[in-house]
This record gives C-alpha cells, structure tokens and sequence, in this order.
C-alpha cells in the first residue's frame, strides 16, 4: 500500500489551518470594527458585511478543495490502517501492562479515586496516574472505594483496569517517586506530583512519535485519548443504556454536539455564552458543510445539545426553530449541583459525554472537562478528528500539564505594544487562542509576553522516552 | 512510478486557485474602499491598511504550503516525466505531419504570412495555420516571402517549418474548405475563416485531453504552446544571439519579467498603465516568495523589463531603485513604430519574448500578444506555469478563438444589479476577469451578462476529436 509522506501530511493540514486562521482573523477584525459607532453608517456596515461575508465563503471553499485533496490523494486505507493499528497497539500495550502474570510480585501504581472535583476531573485524575503507569511500566491499580459518584465504586460503570491484578498489596510501599525497587508506588494528585514524572501530558512517546505525528493534528490529544477510552471501556449494562439513549434521542450524522457549562462553572472558572454565540459556529459548520457539498441535503440541521442546566434546551429550541435539538433536559437536571454525586448523575455525564463524541464537531468551552473528554473520545473514532471542535474560550489543556509550546515558522513584527516579535525558530509558551487570528503566549527568548499571529508558529511535540514494550509486537 | 489521480491534481490547483482568488478579492474591495474620501480618517485607513497587508500574508503562507505539498506528494518526477513525454509526443507528431515522405502526393495546407500586423499576431497566425494543419492531417506549407519583418522570410530566423516538403504545388488547389480530395488548400486569416474549423483554439485534442488535464492548469494554452514552439525553434545564429543577450544581460533566476506595452497600442487597444502598477505586483510576487521560503536570501530582486518604449526604462530604475532592472533600451528602439518592420526591430521583440519566458513569473498586459507569446514559451519550459503571470488586463485569450467557456462550481445570488445568478452546472462565457475576485460574462442558461466571484466557476474543457496520429508512437 502506498503511503504518504511525512512532510506531505503536515503541509496538508498546515495549509488547512492557516485558511481557518485567515477565516478567525478576518471575522475577528471585522467583529470587532462592526461593534464600532462609526460602522453603523449604512455604506459601511455594507461593506464589512459583504467583507466578511464573502472571506467566510471563500474559507468554506478552499476547506473543501483540501477535502477533496485529501480523498482524491488515494492514502485514505492507508491512514484508516494506521489510525486501527496505532490505537489497537496502544490498546495491547495497556492490557499487557494491566495484566501481569503474578500480581504478587508485578510493580504497581496506585491511584486514588478521591479527588475532589467533578467526573470529568477525576477521568482525567486517572488517566494521568495509567500514563505515568505506561511510562514506569508499573501495572496501575485503581482504589474506588467509597468513589462520591458511587459508593460501589469504579467497576460499578466501567470494566475493572485488570483481570488478573487489582490487589494494592505488595513487599515494599512508598510514595512517589520511591525507588526502582518500590513494588507499590501510591501517585498523588497531578497538582502536587513531585518530582514531576517526564511522562505527563503534553507528551507522547519517542518510539510512536513520527507515526503519531504524520497520522494525526494533535498527537498529544491522540495519545491522552488511548487511556481515556481505554478507562472508560463500559460494563455491559452501562453498553446497553448508552445504545438505547442513542436509539432513543435518533442520534444522527451530521450533527454538531454543543456543551453548555453553566451552574457553578459560570462567573467562577469560566464566562457566561449564550447560546446565540453556540449557535453562531453551528451555522458556520454547516455553512461551509453545503458549501462543501455542493448544496444541502435538504434534511433539517441537527444539534446534540448537553448541558448541566435544562432551562437551555427551552431557549434553544425557542430561539433556533430551524433546526432539530437532541438530548435530554432530565439528564440535565440530574447535573444540578445538590444531585451532582449520585449515580444517576454519573450515568447522565457519561451519556452525554459518550452523545458528543458521536458528533461531527464539538462547539463548547474547553475550559470545561466535559467536553474535553468528549473530544478525546472523538478522536478514537476517526483518523484525525484535530479540528472537529470551536472552543469559546481555552485551548485544548490537560489540567497539570507540562508547558505547551510552540515554534515559530515566520518572523512577526509587532503592530503595537499587545504584541510580540517573533523570529524563525523561535519558541513560543502558548497562554491561548483568542479565535480572531491572534494567540497569546510568551516567546521564550525574549521574555515577553503578548499576542501573535497564530499562523505563524506551529505546535512543538514533546518527545518523551517512554517504554518501547517490545514485548507486544506492533502489529498482530 | 506511483502517479497522482486526476482528481487529486484537480483539486490541489483548485485550492491554489481559490486561494488567489481570496487574496484578489480583499484586495480588490480595500483598495476601492481605501479610495473613498471617508477612508482617509486615520482609524479607518490604518484598519484598511493592516486587513489588507494580513491577508496578504496569510495567502503568501498558504501558496506556500501548497507548494510544499506538491513537492512533499512525492509525484513531481512523474509530472516532469509526463511533461517531458507529452511535449516529445507532440513535437514527433508535427515532425511526422511536416515531412512527409512524397511531397508531390501529401495533401497540404497553405498559409500566407501577410496579415497586416506585428510579431506576435503575425506568430500567432501561422501557430492557427499548424493547428489546423494538425487538425485536418495536412502538412502546413507557409508563404512568407516578402514578409514585412524580413523580405528574404521565415526561415532566415527560424528553422523551416519542414525538411522535405515546402513546395505548395500540387494536382488540386482550392481555398478552405475544399474537400477532402482537395491536395492543396489555402488556409484565410482565423478572423474570417468560413466555416470555422473545430480545431480552431482553445480547443484540446480528445486523445490528450485527460493527460493535460491532470497536467496542467491551463490545457488549451499548453496545446497552443507546442505549436509556437514548434514554429520558433531558432536557425544557429539567432540561438547564439539569444544565448549571448542572456548571458550579456546577466538574465538569472528568479526574476520576475514585465512587458510594459505602450506607443500605438495606448489608447486605441489598450489603456495607459503606469510602471506603478507593474511593480506592485512584482513587489508581491518577491514578498510572498520570500514567506514560502521562510525570508529573503539577500541578494537584490530582479526584473527582466521589456517594452516597446525605451523611456520606460529610465523612469523604472528612478522610481524602483531597490531592484535590479534587465534588458536593453536599444532593444525596445527597435521597436519604435517607426521603424518596426525591420530585421533589428524583428530580432529584438524574438529577444524580449525569449528573455520573458525564461523568467518566473510575468506581469503584463495580456490584450498584447508580445506578452502572450513569452507565456506560452513559459509552458513548454516547466510542468505548470499556468499561473506564473499577473495581467493588468485580459486575461489568457487566442485571437480569434471559440467562445471561453466556463462552469459554475456553487451557486451565487447576485448582490446587485452587476451580478449574475449562478446555480451549480451552468455554463457561462467568460469575457474578462476583473482581478478584484469578480470575473464578468454571460450566464447562458439566464442570458444574463454580469458579474461573478471568479472563484464559483471553473473553466470548461473544449475537447474535440484531432486524428490520433496512430503512425507515431506514445513513447519513443
Ligand atoms: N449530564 C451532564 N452533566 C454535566 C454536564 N456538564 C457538567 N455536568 C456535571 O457537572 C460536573 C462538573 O463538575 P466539576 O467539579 O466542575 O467537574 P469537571 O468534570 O471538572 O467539569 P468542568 O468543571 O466543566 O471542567 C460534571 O462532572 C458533571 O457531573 C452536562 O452537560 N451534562
Ligand atoms: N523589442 C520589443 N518589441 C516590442 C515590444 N512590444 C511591442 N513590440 C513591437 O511592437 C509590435 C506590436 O505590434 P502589433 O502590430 O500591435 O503586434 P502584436 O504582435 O499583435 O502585438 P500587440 O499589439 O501588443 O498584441 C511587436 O510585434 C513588436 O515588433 C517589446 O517589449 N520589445
Ligand atoms: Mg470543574
Ligand atoms: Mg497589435
């Protein structure tokens, strides 16, 4: 089978990206200008109309042309066999390291279920502790007792992490970082580990990082998504209910998933969004969808709406009549912050996290972890589903991650004292994307801090050497 | 050798192509909005200035990303292979065509070099009469004696057009269209040609037709290219004139070549263009070459500048002292109306021409077929410079051609009465392109004349059944 090259599929998503950032940038100028006074007067609210009007247009084109490139370049097999073998290794790396011959004597790492945060939270509480796992090769063994989503515990929703190891037990104990010869290691919480393990997110590992990084937009959110899906493997009867709902509710594709965070999060960890502004990329998406396609299906817009507070799908469902809104508002309400920690709670979040990553693209605040798990599962079901998602506020983050970084790829000069220079080559520590063109970050030889081009850096992979697990073949 | 698919080549062009026609459009609608008196207002200009100078740079990085994934797709040999074939393929059959092995039985063609005008219209008549030659399978026989360039004719610049038969009698004679019996027939100027051959440009040969079109980006031009090739190939002596002028004038690469077309055509033909407006682009084409390769290499950017007025010099090296400016004034002397029909003023306009098409890019004025002549030379040196030029006018046309015709890629509702209706599949005859991202021309299902955002067509092939030629092989 013929295949790609490296540099082929970076250039090919690189261009992708940069006609998305000309898209932000020219939206967010004109944004920006239109909210003037002066740009009320009729011929130029016109003309930024017409403007922005347009470049969306062309944008919508230029994605489809690179759609159509992307078919038409004949390594789709190629990538979808990649995509299987690369997930179904990782898959078997884990199950050989959960696995262990002899629990009695295998190397563990413990990790406790008892972080004081939301589900999402505590999903990725413990997909750090089995990268840290995968990266010490120390079998993970998860302590869910008296979990507060469910006394029961862990195994009461999910597959047990082991079939032949979930005894803590063991000759010698310690804390992280122990020694080589620890059999039990006991790993805190990702916002106190230390010495910080080179192993946590953003990483990937040296041994599938060019693979990684030809197949795939982010290879960090890919490799992060193995363990989660690997986590979140459910028990039969949560299988069961999750088809059902998705029966129920006629999930369908395409269809946009939309995450409304409100409740507690709203004016504490994260802004207000009306739903207009949800729904101003939901139109977008299909926008350039019919544009792509040549013209509608004809078939009405669907949205999977999920949020913690049910009195949105009222206002949508109001506010939007042309289109169709799936989801459940009483799965909402078993979010309410009095009802939070009850298992039907529990079932609710991971139903609709399990619903929005069903979707074809996420519109949501990545500042919360629900959709970031929901994004994370998106990608163990497409090849590279990268830019399937508009965030209204952060960036893709793992909560205690190691720096992110960037590379510059063209000099920049500032326009005015917001902004940075930039230089080839130049390191960038990236705050965020403020979705108008325009990153904020901090380049490193400077010392400053200021906006940028986004366009002109690129990300910058963190490779790790993690275990090569040459007992697993790479391929079966 | 692995080969890219049709469609694949199709839609990388296509991106380009979109991408350009992005970058035309903001730039055509900031420029035109930059001109009102409200847009003088400093907030106003400096918003105009900086949207403009970002899109440009946004569309620089693009191009270039595309460029890196034409070379990164791992086809480029087979494109020049197949370019390299195709051009060969073409050259064997008019040699078969030219030197038939009985002269006084071949069926032949007669074409007179009398029209009343300049070089390349005069080129650009013969390259008609070989099309049609090749068209009908008749050997072209042509008459250039007295010919106002040089009385003593054709052949003492350029090689004669045959090795064995350039005598035109025969036991029939008639004027086109004769029959098929006909041995000799006269071919009349393509203006009055009756009835019209099909062969006539932009026609493509049915049997080259998928090949060029997963070629080239232009295909009737590379087809017309083949023939002027054909036509110009140089006697000894006018190929060591070339070959010194290159080396006296230190022509390199890359530099970008204008033709500044000015005494009688300004005003009657075309309209007067500043050398302004010439350097803009030539500003551009330095300024995004210089993003694709990540900055400029430091040496002084060339211009290789030919015109039919020799002041024009002077005023470009005043005006544009940051350049390096090639070519000769004595060379445009020549070319004074005054004395234009002379063997110097001939050899200098075949010099300007050869010296254009060696260039990277050409920015001129395509109502003149100087220019026009350089760009098909430009074809048959690379695989596809089908978008190496800038004009300030027409765009690509062969005098006397069928109708341009183009089909509608998506819809468009007009905004206002300038605009036309567009739904996906209409055909539309394209008159012009107004470089702005709007091209102008006639609907023919509405009947409606108007104009259209270039990028919602694409052009239609005109293919047409040429003989085979099954005598002469595919691949020698
Ligand atoms: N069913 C459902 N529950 C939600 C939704 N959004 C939030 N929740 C619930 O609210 C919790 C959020 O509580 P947090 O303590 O903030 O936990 P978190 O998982 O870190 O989530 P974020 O704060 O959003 O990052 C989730 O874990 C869910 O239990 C939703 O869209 N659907
Ligand atoms: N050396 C030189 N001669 C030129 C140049 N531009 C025009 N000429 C001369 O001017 C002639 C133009 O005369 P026309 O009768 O208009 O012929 P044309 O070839 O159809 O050219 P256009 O009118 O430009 O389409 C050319 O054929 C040349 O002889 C130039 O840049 N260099
Ligand atoms: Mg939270
Ligand atoms: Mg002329």
């Amino acid at each position: 089978m013929s295949e790609p090259s490296l540099e082929y599929e970076l250039a090919r998503r690189q261009s992708r990206r940069d006609a998305d950032e000309l898209w932000r940038f020219v939206r967010g100028e004109l944004t920006a200008w239109r909210k003037d006074d002066s740009s009320k007067a009729p011929p130029v609210a016109r003309r930024l109309e017409k403007l922005q009007d347009s470049v969306r247009q062309y944008h919508a084109v230029i994605r489809g042309d690179l759609a159509n490139l992307t078919v038409a370049d004949g390594w789709e097999t190629w990538r979808r066999r990649e995509a299987d073998q690369l997930a179904d290794l990782m898959r078997r790396r884990i199950d050989f390291l959960q696995n262990p011959p002899d629990c009695a004597t295998a190397k563990k790492l413990v990790c406790n279920l008892n972080k004081v945060c939301g589900f999402g939270c505590q999903l990725h509480h413990v997909a750090y502790c089995l990268t840290v796992a995968y990266g010490t090769g120390r079998t993970l063994v998860l302590n869910s007792r008296n979990w507060r989503y469910n006394r029961a515990g862990w195994e009461q929703v999910f597959q047990p992490l082991s079939g032949t190891c979930q005894d803590a037990g063991g000759r010698s104990k310690a804390a992280w970082p122990g020694t080589a010869d620890t059999q039990v290691l006991t790993l805190p919480i990702i916002d106190v580990v230390s010495p910080r393990p080179p192993y946590l997110p953003l990483a990937v590992p040296a041994d599938l990082a060019d693979r990684l990084a030809r197949l795939h937009g982010d290879p960090s959110v890919w490799f992060t998504a193995q363990f989660v899906r690997y986590l979140m493997r459910p028990q039969q009867h949560l299988q069961n209910d999750l088809d059902a709902f998705v029966k129920r509710v006629q999930l369908r594709n395409p269809c946009v998933g939309i995450h409304v965070r409100r409740t507690d999060k709203v004016g504490t960890e994260a802004a207000f969004h009306p739903i207009e502004e949800y729904m101003q990329h939901v139109h977008e998406f299909y926008e350039r969808r019919q544009m792509e396609a040549g013209g509608g299906d004809g078939s009405r817009r669907c949205v999977y709406l999920a949020s913690d507070d049910p009195s949105v799908f009222q206002d949508a469902v109001n506010k939007f009549p042309d289109y169709t809104f799936l989801g459940d508002p009483s799965v909402s309400k078993t979010a309410a912050v009095s009802s939070r920690y009850t298992d039907a709670s529990l079932r609710g979040v991971i139903t609709d996290i399990h619903a929005l990553s069903l979707t074809d693209h996420l519109v949501c605040t990545f500042s919360s972890q629900v959709c970031r798990v929901a994004y994370e599962l998106m990608q163990t079901m497409h090849v590279d589903a990268a830019d399937w998602f508009t965030s209204l506020d952060d960036i893709y983050y793992y909560g205690g991650q190691s720096p992110h970084e960037q590379t510059a790829r063209f000099a920049h000069q500032p326009a005015d004292g917001s902004e940075i220079a930039l230089s080839p080559g130049d390191t960038v520590g990236i705050a965020g994307n403020h979705w108008n063109g325009y990153s904020k970050g901090e380049n490193r030889r400077l010392k400053k801090v200021g906006l940028y081009p986004a366009y002109k850096t690129r990300d910058k992979l963190r490779v790790v050497e993690f275990p090569r697990y040459p007992e697993v073949p790479l391929v079966l």
